[in-house]
Order: C-alpha cells, then sequence, then structure tokens
C-alpha cells in the first residue's frame, strides 16, 4: 500500500526501518550533475524535498532543524561576524544565520546549485533573505573552498550536509576538519549535523575521532527532534577551535530581535544534555569529565 | 513493498505519515476482551507489541519512554513511597520505579491482564521485578480503581496509557484527573503520557484544560524522542497538587543506586525545557510567567 504513487517512502537500511509521507502531487524531479532532487506536496507535511531517495526537510518541521544549526552556536560564539554555511543550499540555515544583526557576511557553499533554484521556487519562505548584501552563494566543493579559505577568516562554520554518502561523504573527513581548524579564527566555532544518535553512533564516533584528530579538542553534541529524519531524533555536533564551549550569549538570546518556533534560552540549555548512553558510547574518545 | 508480510507499518492518520519495521516473524496475535494484541519479531528494534495497529514499545528503545515516565517523577517528588501505575501493563515503568529503593509499595492498574501476560513471555527484560513484594497487580478499569483509592493515599501517579481512543480515552477526562486529585497526598505528582508535540497540540491542550479543571494548578511538560512513535517525539506532562513543581532531589538522582540508559540528571533539566511554538499553543491555558 505504501509502494504505491500516493505516498513517499524513505527506506533506512541500517534500521530495518521506513518513513511515509502521503502525497498529493510531485511537483518535480531531476538527475542534476550530482545528484537526484525530488520536490513531493505532501497532504499533512507541506512540501518535502528528496535528495537521493532521502528527504531533506519538509515545510512543516524544517523550522526545528534550521534553528537549531543556527541558532546555538551563533549564540555561543562571542561575536560571530564572519560565516560560512557548507551545504544547506535549501536555504534555511542561511536564513535563520541572517536574523542576526552582528553577521556582517556569509557564505553559502553548495557543489549544487540547482538545490538552491529548486528552493527558491518550492520553498520561497526560506529564501526570502537569499538578496540580503550579507550573503554570498559559492557553487563548489565545500572541501575545497574550506582549503583555499584565508587562514583566521571565519568566525562560525556550519556544515549543514546530507549523510555520509555521495557528495556529503567528504564533509566528515578529518581532511576537511583540518581544513576547517586552519580557517577558523582564534575561538571560532563549527557545527555540523551529526545524524541520529539511536542509530548512528558508529557515524558519531567517527566524526568525533575524526575532528579531534583535526585540532578540535572541545566537542559537543545537541540534540533535538526531527520527525522526517531515520527515527525522528536527530543532532549536531559542535567543535572549538583553542577553548572549551562553556556558555553562551543568554542575555542575547533571550533579548533576539527575531522570532523563533523552536529554540529558545531554555531549548539552548537543554540541547546540551546527552543520555547516557551517549557518554557510554564516546567514553573512549571523549571522557566525561 | 511496505505493505507485504515483511514490514509492520502504523499509518498515523492525522499526519498524513505512516512509520514502518522490518519484521522476521509475527511471534502472536491475539483479540482480548479490550484490545488486538500482536508481537512481532523486527530485524533491528527487537520485539515490537502492537495494541490495535498502534505499536506500544520496541525492545530497542523502550529504554527511554520507561525512563522518563518513572525516573523526573520519582526525583520530583520529595519521599515518594506509595506508587500507582495506571495502564503500563507491559511493565517496563513498573520495572524503572521498583528500582527506586524509597518506593514501599507500587500498584500497576491495567484493564487487560493479558498485556502483562504476554510481556511476562515477549519481554522478559522488563518484567523481571514483577515478583518484588512492593508490587502489587490490580486488573481492573483505572479510574473506578482511582475513585475508590483512598483519599490521599498516593504520593506519585503515573499514567502510562494508550492514545485517548478506545479503552485509554477514559484517562484523559476530567473524571479520572479529579479521581487523581483526591487520591494523592499533600504535594503528590502525576505524570501522564501526552502524545506528539508536532503532531498532537490539540491533545495536549485539552489535557491541560482537563488537568486544570480538576484543580491541579501547576503542569509542567517534558519531552524526549521515541522512534517508534509517529513524529518520532513524544511528550509526557506533570501535575502537581498544591504546588509548583520546581526543581528535583537533584544529589540522589546523580548518585542514584541504578544504571540507566537515557536519564541523567542533566536529561532531568533538559527534559523541561519547552519549545517556543509549546509555549505559544498553550498560552491562552497556561501563560508563561
Amino acid at each position: 500500500m505504501l509502494s504505491d504513487d500516493r505516498w513517499f517512502t524513505e527506506y533506512c537500511e541500517e534500521a530495518g526501518s521506513a518513513h511515509s509521507f502521503r502525497i498529493e502531487a510531485k511537483l518535480h524531479e531531476e538527475q542534476t550533475g550530482y545528484q537526484k532532487i525530488e520536490v513531493y506536496e505532501t497532504t499533512h507535511f507541506g512540501r518535502v524535498m528528496v535528495i537521493d531517495g532521502f528527504i531533506m526537510l519538509s515545510a512543516r518541521d524544517n523550522f526545528i532543524y534550521h534553528e537549531m544549526l543556527a541558532h546555538p552556536i551563533l549564540y555561543t560564539h562571542e561575536a560571530p561576524k564572519r560565516v560560512a554555511v557548507v551545504g544547506g543550499g535549501d536555504c534555511g540555515t542561511l536564513n535563520e544565520v541572517l536574523k542576526h544583526p552582528e553577521v556582517e557576511q556569509v557564505t553559502l557553499i553548495d557543489i549544487d546549485e540547482r538545490v538552491v533554484r529548486l528552493s527558491e521556487i518550492h520553498f520561497p519562505e526560506l529564501c526570502g533573505r537569499n538578496d540580503d548584501p550579507r550573503a554570498k552563494f559559492c557553487f563548489t566543493d565545500g572541501c575545497k573552498w574550506m582549503r583555499e579559505a584565508p587562514q583566521d577568516s571565519i568566525d562560525v562554520i556550519i556544515v549543514d550536509s546530507t549523510d555520509p554518502i555521495g557528495p556529503g561523504e567528504i564533509l566528515f573527513s578529518g581532511e576537511f576538519y583540518s581544513a576547517c581548524q586552519r580557517a577558523l579564527a582564534g575561538n571560532g566555532l563549527l557545527v555540523q549535523q551529526s545524524e541520529s544518535p539511536l542509530l548512528h553512533m558508529d557515524i558519531l564516533r567517527g566524526m568525533y575521532r575524526e575532528m579531534k584528530g583535526a585540532g578540535f579538542s572541545h566537542l559537543k553534541s545537541l540534540f533535538f527532534p526531527l520527525s522526517v529524519y531515520p527515527s525522528g531524533w536527530w543532532s549536531a555536533t559542535m567543535a572549538r577551535k583553542g577553548a572549551p564551549i562553556e556558555g553562551f550569549r543568554e542575555e542575547a538570546a533571550g533579548n533576539r530581535p527575531f522570532q523563533t518556533r523552536y529554540y529558545n534560552s531554555d531549548i539552548h540549555r537543554g540541547a546540551f544534555c546527552a543520555p547516557e548512553f551517549f557518554y557510554q558510547a564516546l567514553s573512549d574518545i571523549e571522557p566525561v569529565t
């Protein structure tokens, strides 16, 4: 029943699970030079973008993901002026970053320009700030861009990547993290989506190892719900250059000059609270102190 | 493909979504006097119990649900000695409650004895404390039991119910909450599973209204992931008789004399952090102070 054309189903091979959304129409399908992009209109989750069979976002709940990728790191950094978003072609993370008046420039680096162009058509609510003079778009390989970025030139890097297969794989490598480490200014911060804590601790362990190997000695993961991703529970992992990740600009977060639907100061604090099994699974890489 | 006999699929009509688990075998199916119970062996989530088409628990992630229903309320109450678990026939919540040495008696009240008997067979890891002399089982209607409980006789009530349809519906009613209010001793606490914050704010609003109508003036919801339930994100709502819900026995929680896989003191604090949309959706019932 769910394989008929009234449903879009995403399979999660490694979990023996699948999740499905009832669709009203397929709005678009194209094979770009990098990946296959589909856009569906669903009955209850609004528009959904799918890349290579994996749901990237839905109109209904992308606010959680985009707010949690943008605001915790920007309110943790003391003065985030120069930001790079690697991946994130749907522009939702960029849109949240641009809500921060203290940000002076944001470069979005996505290998596939078509993701941005299709998002402008099908998710205009995420692209409303694309013309902000602080925003710059580079359609190139994120790892190459980062290697070529001037040393100490970025305050905050947000890696809004696909899963570590296909074009996104390089963004989970030590080579990429070393390039980030070099490009970040002192006390600079990196955050990257880091998959499901329930399903993908092997990926998280790999990421912790690679980030530490690249010189990021201080790591912390944050957790949030996301119904369109496998298991409905997702994480992002934050790394700081040269200093522990402690506290955040709480007063600024509480007085933020824009509306949010998920993020607030309480959520900021709560998101960094890790479950017991998470500490245990990382205990040989990142001992709890 | 997902409708064939290699998958169990749960439909969520109100969200136009479905989630599926690959199965190795159907271990049991029976229609009791109250509901249809099925047990499956899945490829990646271990055993799964299904009631009336809705997944109740999986061997893989029930620890999150059961720990979050039991430990936050027991460490919030100053001295939880007398506990009632309404529903919860799989015995997972009971098992967590019995890990607390300060608890002197726990009564599990489930309308359907067959849930307990099948759990003993298919989820023995949840039933290992069923013979604890502090545990008592009553197979009767939870609302009736609560109405007949002596006044001021219970410290903690945990409502581990099914959804508010079928036999579980009465457990979301003002009549039931009034009975709980009467049965609870001073400063007594109630917690109830309260569905998905993303999908079921209407149910949460109804619950807040009914609980307040029954005299519980102080309410707080807590949030946790749960991959086998719709949207993968779930909540429980806590109500206190006569006093605000503030703080918890943090030192005791930090030094708990048992292992957990999800719960810890950080998680306790973090779980009560509510997203912006949640406050907004309840602002006419429970203004943020």
